[in-house]
């Protein structure tokens, strides 16, 4: 495609809030979060209807540069190449992307008014938990979820049965280091706030990494073997059935 | 598109390690991580040379459903439609995508061996005080930079004028909570370490939030501000006029 025809249809998906893709050939400089430089490659471009930018080499997760939704984004043509500024200012960051040549590219008016159902979440396992409290132990009482504090959300908060709180912190993939740091600082502040030095820290995961457990002991806290509930079951046993082709 | 050959160009696309990109409507089920559902809207599809598969709505910065790089990506006729399974073995997640219609679609090798030259990260912000001890205070001297202990690597290890050692954890963008938390868990470790109870911790970042900075002073630690260093000066400085137009 011609570097002049691309520009000028970019420039009208973008004012018609299409979304736009493209294989291109191009160079990039990012200055914001932190500061950037691409040289020459092919890339795939992907601009969303909220002005999202999104940039991707040919491997691997994830982008190699992004601007956030409501990004503004120009085009201006320099020598025989496009230059493509996207400027936010809510982050104050800045993208230029000069692109050599415009392999693919296709923009349309995209419809999506769907919600994503999510199950196994943290606040599905928080659910879990406060309707099977014997997950967390046999004396185990919920008294709330999601609990506000000023150092964050209590996961589950409760009891056991001699009255003492107890602190629950899910985690719905490994625990690490940070979980720890995490249920350590609620129960810190609960016993500031409740005015008692006896309060249970109880860290709900489906594994943990040795040296967490070890920190987690070492706090006099302790590990409950929790797996995230998954809704979707029916689904989840069929798929199992891939591994057996 | 017909959708038959949309199958027969997508896998002979995957087979050949080329980049697809697509428009597609579709409704998706995912089992992994979490379990999700999506009901059917339009959304980008994106397949990467190393098998990671990326689905994007039409807004925001986040992708809906991502597979990770060597993911297995088979095609199937279902009646009308197609149903792409993917599906990963390393963390046992699947996805299913049903296909429904194919708007646009692109695929082709794409040539890319550049690496993106990054600076204002973590590492040049120790770099940075290293080389910039006062940034920390008058009698900071750095001993060493990403010093490894079983609690995680310290950013840059030093002591002070009496000797006294002191703890640096750096952030590129507002330090919050788990920065704090981060720091405490180094110091502790380097006083037990060490045998000494003499020990500073300093938060080095260009902002912080208000509980955090609570959190920080209420264990004694205290707050450096410290702007990433940023290489590519020129172009931010150019980059300032946007502004201005």
């Amino acid at each position: 495609m011609d570097i002049g025809e691309f520009s000028a249809m970019a420039e009208s998906a973008v004012a018609a809030r299409e979304v736009i893709i493209a294989f291109v050939h191009c160079q990039i400089t990012y200055s914001g979060r932190a500061e950037a430089f691409l040289g020459r490659g092919d890339r795939v471009l992907l601009i969303k209807a909220d002005s999202t930018v999104i940039i991707h080499q040919p491997e691997g997760s994830n982008p190699i540069n992004y601007m956030r939704p409501g990004s503004a984004v120009t085009f201006e043509k320099v020598d025989q190449h496009v230059m493509m500024h996207v400027m936010n200012s809510g982050d104050k960051s800045f993208l230029d992307v000069e692109i050599f040549r415009v392999y693919d590219v296709a923009s349309r008016k995209l419809e999506d008014g769907q919600k994503q159902d999510l199950a196994g979440s943290e606040r599905d396992m928080s659910d879990h938990i406060r309707d099977n409290p014997t997950l967390i132990g046999n004396d185990f009482h919920p008294i709330s979820r999601e609990e506000q504090t000023d150092v964050g959300f209590i996961d589950v908060f409760g009891h056991d049965k001699q009255g003492h709180f107890v602190v629950v912190e899910c985690k719905r993939i490994t625990a690490s280091l940070m979980a720890v740091d995490q249920l350590r600082r609620y129960v810190e502040r609960v016993k500031q706030i409740k005015g008692t030095q006896v309060v249970t820290g109880v860290l709900a995961a489906p594994s943990i990494t040795p040296n967490a457990r070890d920190m987690l002991e070492s706090y006099g806290f302790r590990y409950a073997h929790v797996q995230p509930p998954m809704r979707l079951e029916r689904w989840h046993r069929d798929q199992k059935k891939i591994f057996e082709y």
